[in-house]
């Protein structure tokens, strides 16, 4: 079947760049979200499981997916989040959709990958304030827990590499393939408006895919909040410089994902701009010299809009009761 | 393909009944559960979105879900929930798994059903503290919304009537069929191990069956806390006194269901017994007493844990995003 059909598809879209009707899709710096192709379906299923699981947390309700909540885009739609205690966290949380193709984790780029992000909020204090050693001992003290990481590992034993490595492998799951604008990249014409197109010509020659671009619309570059005029933040975070301790990193920050940008509200390191409209203003004064009209704003957001993609589809999984020996969460501690 | 059966099964288990070589499903204390029937999909649809919808708290992180984990039996599984602002709420968040089956809700049966239920944690300061005002005009700005209960209701407005009547049809979904135990009460000898079956007859001659009957196991009853010896609970709540202001009234409870109980911990409406063990311990002692042995103790236990139903299959809804005119959560208030 598809070897009939792309070569067909491209002869089209050939045919439709020549005379000028279409884009070629490899000539864009957007590129298509690829497809998700699971190696290790047990191994996903676990971290699903452990990215809804909320004894993970010292109060036995905070779980990944409360700050990175699947039904909202991926994030918690608040400046920032709220931590054990109801503590005030001190920086956006960034949309796990996509994260995978991130060049680093954290807006300071401080994780590596997603395994070493995943180990991250289990022990801030400020987030869901366990340690290491509670998690796997909660995890060990319950037999369906033992007998599935021992399926996915081969290994009578948890640690938390295993459980960080099934985290990252569901995480890497989610991402969203098929929004307006791929399909448009692949040479549906009619997917986007016009209006939506318009937008995305300015959004390419006023130089936002300096930063924004590949697959995931950013993710791959680090780049610094305020070029033009610095940015008043409400959040202490200087960027990367808190990693790398240069000079010249001070306030830089990862260039965040713009797919489904629609879902990812508010925006910012800080969470400051609330809508799209108010993120497009800034960062144009900012970060280009550019004041963008009323029409141009809208016809930016018009294109931003068209980025939002398939939803991963989640069955809520049904997590294994606590044993007798299990330790008790510790909500009011 | 029903009408061949049922003869055939009935026949079957009568003729077994009358060698004694199985129970009489209909002479027992306990139904199975039913099969839920979906009325109106499109409104559990739009239910299972609000039960799950955080904008519904000031906060925009606590939703219903964030109480009554579906993926962990419809409970917190911690003593008293945690309120907006990390307040300590004043008694266990009961499981909303079977809740439908309830005589009322709440502990103290304030509610007469769910859908009058749905509307207080909403507008308790103590839970997600926001007020029908406020979640009636952030469900109004929101077009997906709109839509959504236009076409449910067909009407073009939204009210808490709807809301409430929404996330009760999308309650009523969530009962859990199929459990060993009825499986064995339907006729299957194999459903339940002798150890598991001897804790069913204990659970019988006993008395416990007085309070916990019925399909729930429970649930159609108010009872008193401490019937033998008074029970010195954690909690201030003096029961269904409260609704009634009737001194017999005082430290009566509705009887909660035991299905899924092995889910449900902690048990009593103080949360103060962390395990079955415990809980049926204490039972014995305060409602029966009773002191059970430890081997009838485990038997106890072991028929309770045949009491787990298949749990609902819950694809997480994807919900719409906030609008511009959205009013944005308050989380730090």
């Amino acid at each position: 079947m598809r070897t009939r059909i792309v070569p067909i598809t491209i002869a089209v879209i050939s045919w439709l760049a020549a005379i000028g009707g279409v884009h070629a899709a490899d000539k864009e710096p957007i590129q298509p979200i690829p497809a998700v192709k699971i190696v290790n379906p047990a191994m996903v299923e676990l971290g699903k499981k452990l990215f809804f699981e909320p004894r993970l947390s010292k109060s036995g309700v905070i779980s990944c997916n409360s700050c990175h909540n699947l039904s909202m885009g991926g994030t918690d739609n608040i400046k920032t989040s709220i931590g054990h205690n109801w503590q005030k966290g001190p920086i956006n949380s960034p949309t796990v959709l996509n994260s995978s193709m991130n060049l680093a984790q954290f807006w300071d780029g401080r994780a590596k990958d997603l395994k070493e992000q995943a180990g991250g909020p289990i022990a801030n204090p400020g987030e869901m304030a366990l340690t290491h050693e509670l998690a796997i001992g909660m995890l060990l003290s319950i037999p369906a827990y033992r007998a599935e990481f021992e399926k996915v590992f081969n290994k009578d034993t948890i640690n938390i590499d295993q459980v960080t490595q099934a985290i990252a492998a569901f995480e890497e799951t989610l991402n969203t393939p098929n929004s307006r604008f791929d399909q448009w990249l692949k040479g549906d014409q009619n997917a986007l408006k016009k209006d939506e197109l318009a937008g995305y010509q300015l959004f390419k020659s006023s130089g936002c895919t300096g930063c924004h671009n590949g697959p995931a619309v950013g993710g791959n570059s680090f780049q610094k909040m305020g070029v033009v005029e610095p940015y008043k933040a409400t959040s202490k975070s200087e960027g990367r410089w808190a990693v790398t301790g240069k000079d010249a990193d001070r306030f830089n920050f990862k260039v965040p994902t713009l797919r489904n940008v629609e879902l990812t509200y508010p925006y910012f390191h800080d969470g400051e701009a609330a809508t799209l409209t108010q993120a497009v203003d800034t960062m144009g004064r900012l970060q280009l010299g550019r004041k963008f009209s009323a029409d141009e704003n809208a016809k930016l957001v018009g294109f931003l809009k068209t980025l939002t993609g398939d939803q991963p589809k989640i069955m809520l999984p049904i997590l294994p009761p606590s044993g007798d020996s299990t330790p008790r969460p510790r909500p009011f501690e």
